[in-house]
């Protein structure tokens, strides 16, 4: 799997759960990324400690600070601490300090991998979705990739650039923005289970967005595809009160998997983590 | 056509374009409505003076004031005149207010129709979508129907209640929320002359929202679908450039045509105009 990746990946939400795993995974491959960025609320809290144990391990990781969503309670929520104070919101002039950041750190090579991890979920009901509720996931699932992929864009075209071949492939330059079957219009599944439906609405939007990117990123040579992790043994997986059947291992590995094997004609398409397509 | 819409149907956006062209065809009728409710921001604004007029020769027309959208420019809006102050937020407050002051006019009779279509359209790019307009256009067009919904439920369930048979139809009770193909993740239809990242990402959502709800609102008797009204003759229409091919009374005919045509089989689908079914 040498080389999946190219030189530098970035992957956010990366203190725990599938993004923590896909940063462990690219810091044990063979031949691992130059520079792994892993960006995450408080890179000095105690839910980064595993992240800061790895990079006193690995001086090829670079943990950057990027708040993406506002959190006023932790209830059912992938990324919300409970010491946070809701100002915490997704400030885009954040997202262009970290982007400035990272810029900094690569001294003028490009930023080959993005992969937008980090995400919210509301264990809310279609009778009990709020207006408030609806607004932070969607900022935080949608908005977010698509405002950190406008600030990195200038990276991810140098890193295009600055690689040879027409083609397109993640080790080249790409957007993987990690999504889930959830949201899948088509399909609706686990609906008798638990409904989520601001959940579902915003990977059904990310969904779009990644349809948009790869048409709208394409003359700049990136790639853009929508991945379902599967149903992974998460805080976020777990919300649902029942045990999901793949570890992060196995889910992160098939990604980076199916990523090394992208090309051209998959971009703008939905994939699960192995390999199979997902119906919009 | 008569009794497509059962006793009562309710209208957002209804000052003009598609919003007015369905209460004037409802009102037109042979057998129309007892009462059709028109929501729109400013009742008494020189932009409602078409309805004004309309509820002066039509005793059965209800004019009800309701913002749905936070507007602070008119740049490419549907909905946003000039005069008004941006506090107007979608406000759930304003949202149940509304919802009161229909269900004491049906002095305790359901509602029958919801048709949700007011919409917000930012004509932004890949590039320039920002995460204001991004949340004004997901507010507006995917959250403010999933709170409508939910405050008129019950008016709409004791209209499934009040109507006889086993079966769902529009003239028992229906949710129709008016979507676009441009909502469509796997047409992407119209890309390379217009990008509209935000309005695609919402109508996506909205067709997200419509299968939920057509799930969740089945055990009620509430038919739920989410309509393409074509490329229409209207502000929006007009709003990518070029000359739109459909007028607002061909389109809002053909609805009607559909709509009075649907039945539980049909719940949970993305119609054109013409009934053909649009692939998410």
């Amino acid at each position: 799997m040498a080389g999946v990746c190219g030189r530098s990946v970035l992957v956010t939400g990366a203190n725990r759960g599938i993004g923590l795993g896909f940063v462990q995974h690219l810091l044990a491959l063979p031949n691992p990324p130059e520079v792994v960025f892993a960006t995450c609320r408080d890179p000095k809290g105690q839910r980064a400690q595993e992240l800061q144990k790895l990079a006193s391990k690995h001086r090829n990781l670079v943990i950057v600070p990027l708040a993406l969503c506002l959190v006023a309670d932790t209830e059912g929520s992938e990324h919300s601490p409970p010491h946070l104070a809701s100002a915490e919101v997704t400030d885009p002039s954040s997202i262009k300090a970290a982007a400035a950041s990272v810029g900094e750190h690569l001294k003028g090579s490009g930023l080959n991998l993005l992969i937008n991890n980090a995400a919210l979920l509301k264990v809310n009901t279609l009778d009990n979705e709020t207006l408030k509720d609806m607004s932070k996931v969607y900022t935080t699932n949608t908005v977010a990739p698509l405002l950190l992929s406008q600030a990195l864009l200038p990276l991810l075209k140098k890193a295009a650039q600055g690689s040879p071949g027409s083609g397109l492939s993640c080790s080249k330059a790409a957007i993987v923005n990690i999504s889930s079957i959830g949201g899948s219009i088509s399909s609706l599944i686990g609906w008798d289970v638990i409904e989520l439906v601001s959940y579902r609405c915003s990977k059904a939007a990310l969904n779009m967005l990644t349809r948009c990117q790869s048409l709208g990123y394409r003359e700049h040579g990136i790639l853009c595809v929508a991945l379902h992790p599967g149903w992974v043994k998460t805080d976020m997986g777990n919300a649902a009160g029942h045990t999901p059947p793949l570890t992060v291992d196995a889910s992160v590995g098939g990604m980076l998997k199916v990523l090394s094997s992208l090309s051209e004609k998959d971009t703008g398409s939905f994939l699960d983590w192995e390999g199979n397509v997902v119906p919009w």
